[in-house]
């Protein structure tokens, strides 16, 4: 696939998941993918939980399943109405799910280019996450981010060690199609925002132009 | 391009950058490309501030040069030799820098999918720069992520507004080429890590596998 197709129709997959496998082929070249993206000094800090078992994946389904309450609770009004209509995840129908994590110690003590900003290591994951969505997309494959949970859960879940943070749960697997409408748009929870709105010239726009959003 | 290997041939650029200006479509591109972008509840809460002017550029060019600086300090022994051979950054030579921020307010107050994890939203950033980044790649022009500076010193040198958070400075603009090795690994920095070694199954390796990086 081109990349600008992949980039333009990948989507956030909460319903469409139909649970047949994923070709061992697909899934490698996904996770090299993945594995390709760039890294504050070149630490490659992430890693890859694949999660398959049915247990792990209902329990983490469960504590979702409540952290949807709560985040429901703190809405009123068509807000909560919109809400109430809209699947957050799809642990259980897709065919696999990844955790992906970040290892600060990775190429530790002295991380070139992580001195002055703590958090590049974490947005190094972030690049890896692209990647293997885009991958995906490629292969057929629709990806979820899940991120109704909190870390502190799904680091017990994993046996994560006390330095390694969890930054996403991905649901993975075959799709019957890809939404023409991000699922959020199509039940009127946001609209998109033209993309001319998020380009500036040289300095940060005066507040009215930058806050039209609000509007 | 295709996708893989927009994946596969993207580099950190440096030292490659010509100068020359960037095509105006293939920048609207690269920047639709970014925008197209998942981000948490739909809120797209990234912008794009296209530094050109020059003596902005100088500006953030000295303080980087003063974090090399710092960062060097705290190298001993080999690992100071190895830095004192690598080119951090292409802000001068590159045609044009872009910085991109994060704004906590957009689609605020409830925003869905970011009240369990409050760097959901600084995610979304990282998963937009990583679009471009590829897209970039595949009109034939080089990206530089530079993260030798202080964000207190890019948020006052471009205005940005308290709650507005910068999370890159790139340099962008055509190249001679791009390198097939990259630039920290040719230096003998680090080495890159084989994809599989990154891949677990269903919870945290024993440390004693997950730790033969430190080998």
């Amino acid at each position: 696939m081109f990349l600008y197709d992949a980039i333009h129709r990948r989507r956030d997959v909460r319903g469409q998941f139909t649970g047949a496998p994923i070709p061992a082929d697909a899934l490698e070249r996904v996770l090299a993918a993945a594995h390709a993206a760039p890294s504050v000094g070149l630490t490659q800090p992430w890693d890859f939980i694949l999660v398959s078992s049915p247990s792990l994946r209902a329990a983490f389904h469960r504590h979702v399943q409540e952290e949807r309450d709560t985040f429901a609770a703190g809405l009123t009004g068509s807000a909560a109405d919109r809400f109430a209509g809209i699947k957050i995840d799809g642990i259980l129908e897709s065919s696999l799910s990844i955790a992906v994590t970040y290892d600060p110690d990775r190429g530790s003590p002295a991380v070139l280019g992580r001195h002055a900003i703590a958090d590049a290591g974490l947005y190094s994951v972030c690049l890896a996450i692209q990647n293997l969505w885009l991958a995906a997309t490629a292969e057929g494959l629709g990806v979820g981010w899940v991120s109704f949970y909190r870390e502190a859960f799904l680091s017990e879940l994993l046996g994560l060690p006390v330095r390694v943070r969890p930054v996403a749960w991905l649901c993975l697997g075959p799709v019957s199609h890809l939404n023409e409408i991000p699922d959020l748009e199509q039940h009127g929870w946001r609209r998109r925002r033209p993309w001319r709105d998020a380009v500036h010239t040289d300095r940060w726009p005066s507040e009215s132009r930058a806050e039209s959003d609000h509007a």
